[in-house]
């Protein structure tokens, strides 16, 4: 197969689709999504035999425990897989919505409507449900999709694809509103992020590796989301409960998302009342303690923390903790060593909370709650495509509005330029 | 020089200062800008004078007409460059405002706070206002800029930029928060838009060579002002007095601007109409008129277009005339041929123009007003750094909402996620 036609190909139908599914009304959309999430419902039983067959090849290939956790799918996954849909298709749309028209002098209104991106690349692990998700959250968003799963996953996201185009036919669409890319063959990905003429957006979702390959490549524009090293600050104006419950559930309600914290900072004032608690729902739990001298020495059992700590996201049961001076000394520690995603402060004191949240620049800036909370469903949007770390167009949880941008309207009664 | 040594240790500045300016309360930085404002208007003879060494040499060596245009200054333009500055520092502060500010289930506090980008970097051509237009945007929406202009206007941005840092130094801020490139070896430009660690965005502002080139070769997400194909369709709906006003102005108010209208589209049932007054109207103005085989019918004086006219910007006295059979075609002519800049429709229907202004792909889509109004202060913006034919971040006119972003701010009580 000639890769280059291939996507060629692919890029020119979902460019034409796309055309039309910016304009299809709301209706028509969530008419698809919801006989996307019946074809899902009814076809368990063949996903979960697509998906056996994934397993199967990849265990016979030796791949590893985190991977196959990622492409395992269960009852209760693939159920909740056509909930998510459902759950998509019960969103506003965002397409269409006019804001801020006002009056100029000149006579004319002036204001901004909501609009489709147009194609959106979506290039990502061997996690079948993304294809479900990603479908979801672009069709309703008025975008034709392209997208490119982990080869590991091919059987199951094809067999996904086959239930998503069901639901475009039922509605009405052309089915090349979503493309499933079918081949393995890897030149696909780097055809893909060339194809400046025919995809608007490429959003990759997965390893650092593959999200820098992808960055210094692509020639359109990519909405990154790159890793997660967050914080905590415990400062001394702490409501010492609020910060032990924050900084527990911060590091141990889940270990391998990345909103989890990576690193604890504490305030050198409050760090003799905290740590020795802290250390000790660490251990009881598992999570292995690493610390700056100043740590270490109130906590015997801590190993010395090496400078590559302080840059690590362990996705594990390990935390590195850091004793700081005051908040300025946080503040620059987090801009230094963070990934701009999510980092939180707790602390009483109006002041700090005002330039905390000011000075640090991350796509969440939270204080007095877990930084766990950084998701799109926490925040009230549903769904997400992924957490942005750039700084243009989105940052943090992306969910239909970051797949949407804004044009101007302008409305006049005959009214020229003097 | 080294050259990458060179703008290696701009961006570290640039970096350095951008942590201070982003962090700048509104009334230093207005501080700054009114000290620059008043240095521009004190040192008007220094700026004419090295405006005169840049024309001198640029005659010399034979630069065409429309590159001195744009590189001369006048009293008249050094005035307005000053009032310019004056006018960016009366606009209010996008920096740190929260908006959508909610409470979730989780009893968690979810909203959004506008921030800084970080380091801007701008690649303009050789007019030397803008080098004061842009520092000053960057500067109140709290970005660091390193601004690099075209190599015939060194000597004129070098003296603004001195006024600019002295605005920056009267107000206590580092003069590193605006760097105005001083060398014009133009691997600086290669250098600077690969500096990933340094450089947050680059807009580049000039012809579409320098745009492309910039594109294809820049590390870095890029805010585009591609060309203006903009469009103008008069429906058979239209009042016909409103048309020719419309037309008339939206191409012979100002030749050389990217909103100037460069194809007119008029709907065939009112084509015998108004195409014999707005013939008359552009040949006595002295506009040479292109038309498909209908228009040259109606109009003999026309000479045909050829297909290529149809993407072309004229930014000249030369108009491309095209007689469709409707909206439909109209719609389709201009996703086709157009640039996503600014077209405008002529009608009195409803249903006509809700499909227009949902169908028109384009940063700007006007109703019975001029394409001419498709800019900064007529928006009222305030100013503008450039027009964004882009799909992300921003399309259209970018003030200094287009030089920031949000990233969510979370408030909690202490909250846990479950």
């Amino acid at each position: 197969m000639d890769i280059k036609q291939y996507t060629q190909n692919i890029g020119r139908q979902a460019r034409e689709a796309s055309r039309l599914i910016a304009r299809a009304d709301s209706s028509t959309k969530n008419h698809a999504l919801i006989a996307m999430a019946r074809a899902i419902q009814r076809d368990g039983e063949k996903l979960l035999a697509a998906n056996a067959e994934d397993m199967e090849q990849a265990r016979a290939k030796g791949l590893d425990a985190a991977l196959l956790d990622r492409l395992v799918l269960t009852e209760k996954t693939v159920a909740a897989m056509a909930e998510g849909v459902l759950q998509i298709a019960a969103l506003p749309d965002p397409v269409g919505e006019i804001s801020g028209l006002h009056y100029r002098p000149s006579g004319i209104q002036v204001g901004k409507m909501r609009v489709p991106l147009g194609v959106i690349g979506i290039i990502y692990e061997a996690r079948p449900n993304v294809t479900a998700d990603a479908a979801a959250l672009c069709l309703k968003a008025g975008n034709a999709a392209i997208l490119r799963g982990g080869s590991e996953a091919v059987r199951s996201s094809q067999a996904i694809a086959a239930c998503v185009r069901e639901g475009l036919d039922t509605a009405g669409l052309p089915e090349t509103v979503v493309q499933v890319i079918e081949t393995t063959d890897r030149a696909v990905v780097g055809a893909l992020i060339t194809l400046t003429e025919s995809i608007d957006i490429i959003i990759p979702r997965g390893g650092k590796g593959l999200i820098e390959r992808i960055t210094q490549e692509a020639r359109i524009p990519v909405i990154k989301h790159l890793h997660g090293v967050c914080h905590v600050y415990l400062d001394d104006k702490a409501d010492p409960e609020k910060a032990v419950r924050i900084a527990d559930n911060a590091k141990t309600q889940r270990y391998g998302t990345c909103n989890t914290m990576e690193t604890l900072l504490v305030a050198e004032d409050i760090a003799q009342l905290l740590l020795p608690p802290l250390a000790k729902i660490y251990t009881d739990k598992g999570v292995a303690l690493r610390g700056d001298e100043v740590a270490c020495n109130i906590i015997k059992k801590m190993t010395p923390a090496a400078e590559e700590d302080w840059h690590t996201e362990y996705l594990a049961p390990i935390l590195s903790v850091r004793v700081v001076k005051d908040i300025d000394e946080a503040i620059e520690h987090i801009n230094t060593y963070g990934s701009q995603h999510t980092d939180a402060i707790v602390t009483e004191d109006y002041g700090r909370i005002r330039r905390f949240l000011r000075d640090v620049d991350s796509s969440s800036v939270i204080v007095n709650a877990s930084t766990r909370f950084a998701d799109g469903f926490e925040y009230g949007l549903g769904a997400e495509i992924g957490i942005s770390t750039d700084k243009i167009h989105v940052r943090g949880p992306v969910g239909l509005e970051g797949l949407t941008s804004q044009k101007y309207i302008v409305l006049g009664d005959g009214n020229i330029r003097a």
